[in-house]
């Protein structure tokens, strides 16, 4: 018998309706006669009242204490479903993270896994049940209780579908699996039937978030093949995994977009050796992570450069940019909030050629200047106006066909 | 440094203003110089709204997954007040009931402390914590969650006190302490300073509840002096301890009054030895709790056996009475549930004589009849017209003289 490993998030067990008809799903999986391991997140709003509450409390809560409190959100979900899968005949036991040997580093609220002792969970699995485990949390080996941080629960998943060597990890959401674009903007975006970690990745990465980078990293590293669903339809969902010949052959597989960027560039930065070094050794001393970062030297002795970060760290990120540039002797310090990212992904870029050109002619059609390019071996991301995002993403979704597959 | 074992309630920590306000209190204990164990109950309506969840699932819940549920209620409690006294300048700790190693026996939503490993506990004291602990749960030697049943996190608490050594256990709840009678029906009741383990016991199971039996039981057997006072104020409250020559010089401690209670009689029962255990062997394998019993012989031949059993099992128990009766050849059966049942307790009674007549004499010149009569060494009951309870207990507290106080 095939091992499964499923994961519904908060939207999925919102109320006890919902919560029954995961229930429900997980039951007709079960008598299809798969063995199961199903990991839920806390009910929809659970976290953000506990937050709520913590926040009443005090300004400056202590991480310890925010996990002890946390993770009660995912133990409700698990002990509720076990219940309504007891009410469907089915045998079923819920286990927290700590119970179940989930075994993580000691740094609270973003907690890495270090190591999962299965041993409970197949012994669970023996006697016939349904093992469902709180997603998001795991105890130190000093058995203090950790949560991992966003997208916990499908590390949790993943994680554990690595462990038990499960034949695949189906994580449910509230969409029906990954899209050529997003279809609020992208009317005719067709669904993928696969995907490949590096692409999802870059997706993930480039705005497109589906699930947390966290999560596909880890099931790339072990290969464990996960699956994107609905768990509101029985749609076919999305397979993430490894690269096959199939993929590569198409060129473009997605296309994503940003609108939570801005821009900072630095003028009249001295034109030395080791200036960029300097310069970014100070914004990374002020915690604010860069993202893409263009130098183009168009004076004599000074370069201006430019970089995006996100903008909600837009401020933080100016006071550390200024120091920055007074450090090194630049210039005036600029700033930019109306850009927007558009990216085209595919691990057929690998082999194709012409790809950015093609990108490239596709907006100069649409008369949408380029103000920042950067690639990688299988993206190319252009910063254009903020208002041009939309129509951009719509030009190179027809341009590279994907409206076709 | 002394020790002592706080406990709060859940009305006590309801909301963020009145948490703030616990971490005050225990912050102030602290300073005085103690050494401190604050046990929690989760907030007040927590339970309830879990419950209504479990509820909204299924109407049989399994008893492993409700303590799942439960027991995160206490969970978000500890860590509120860790972070609240955090907030105060001084270092707290918190830690579920699990964790903190109070390992119980495997019977879920009720279970007993088996044992506590308090080496956690000791060590985070020693490290100049306020260590806060999860009252109403543990867990078994195989790591399942346990709660304990009704007044679980007293027993916690009192349990607790025990194992670390404390000097007491100090009870916070919504009352100043422990009066001589209800004073809702007796505006002059008089606070006691304090009372003994055996007067409490009475007077809990007589329906004057303040704590539940098991904790005192456990406060007893180990003689943890338990200190019941109020949250709201710093009023002294009252201390349960064990029996002095000065309680034993007072006749009557206090007054209770008992309105949950039925009384069912059998008529005509055959007047043979050996009936009556018949009878309420069959009563007991319906699992109906019987409390006063009377039996008088009026006829020749036959006679009539009255009995009390809660009101909230008055339908179960008819059922199982009738068969009870049928079997051994007994005639109709009644009941009635208006009845009050009043009680004089005090240890004094012990060196004391002609208290029953004196309690009888008071309810005779009230002209209030009396139906059933019950003794035990240190207190009398009398079951009298439901409609005349409040008056018998305000004629019994002024018999007694226990407005003088």
């Amino acid at each position: 018998m095939d091992l499964i490993v499923q994961k519904f998030g908060g939207s999925s067990v919102a109320n006890a309706e919902r919560i029954k008809r995961v229930a429900k799903r997980v039951v007709a999986a079960k008598r299809k006669g798969h063995r199961l391991v199903v990991v839920v997140s806390a009910l929809a709003d659970t976290t953000d009242d506990l937050l709520a509450l913590a926040e009443s409390i005090t300004d400056h809560p202590s991480v310890r204490e925010m996990d002890m409190l946390l993770a009660t959100g995912e133990q409700v979900s698990v002990a509720l479903l076990a219940m309504a899968i007891h009410n469907l005949g089915e045998k079923a036991i819920s286990f927290t993270g700590p119970q179940v040997g989930i075994i993580t580093d000691r740094t609270h609220t973003k907690a890495r896994i270090m190591d999962i002792n299965t041993a409970r969970i197949e012994e669970a699995l023996k006697a016939g049940n349904i093992v469902i485990v709180a997603g998001f949390q795991g105890k130190t080996a000093t058995e203090e209780i950790t949560t991992l941080g966003r997208g916990g629960s499908d590390l949790t998943a993943v994680a554990l579908a690595k462990a038990l060597r499960a034949k695949y990890c189906e994580i449910f959401t509230d969409v029906n699996g990954i899209y050529t674009a997003d279809p609020r903007i992208v009317p005719e975006a067709k669904k993928l039937g696969e995907i490949s970690y590096d692409e999802i990745l870059e997706l993930a990465s480039l705005g497109a978030q589906v699930m947390q980078s966290r999560s596909i990293e880890v099931g790339k590293k072990f290969s464990v093949p996960i699956y994107v669903r609905s768990s509101l339809n029985h749609s076919e969902g999305t397979l993430i995994t490894k690269e096959t010949q199939k993929m590569e052959d198409v060129v473009v597989s997605g296309v994503a977009l940003n609108l939570n960027e801005a821009k900072i560039t630095i003028f009249r930065v001295p034109d030395r050796p080791g200036i960029a070094a300097k310069i970014f050794k100070v914004i990374a001393d002020h915690g604010i992570n860069v993202d893409m970062i263009i130098q183009n030297k168009t004076q004599t002795n000074t370069t201006d450069i430019s970089f995006t970060v996100a903008k909600s760290e837009l401020k933080r990120a100016l006071e550390g940019v200024r120091a920055a540039a007074r450090f090194v002797g630049g210039g005036q310090v600029s700033s930019d909030q109306n850009i927007a990212k558009v990216s085209i992904v595919g691990v057929g870029m690998k082999s194709h050629t012409g790809v950015a050109s093609k990108m490239f002619g596709a907006l100069a059609r649409k008369k949408i200047n380029i103000d920042m390019i950067s690639t990688s071996e299988i993206k190319v991301s252009c910063v254009v106006p903020g208002n041009k995002g939309k129509e951009a993403v719509r030009a190179l979704h027809r341009e590279f066909g994907l409206s076709k597959k």
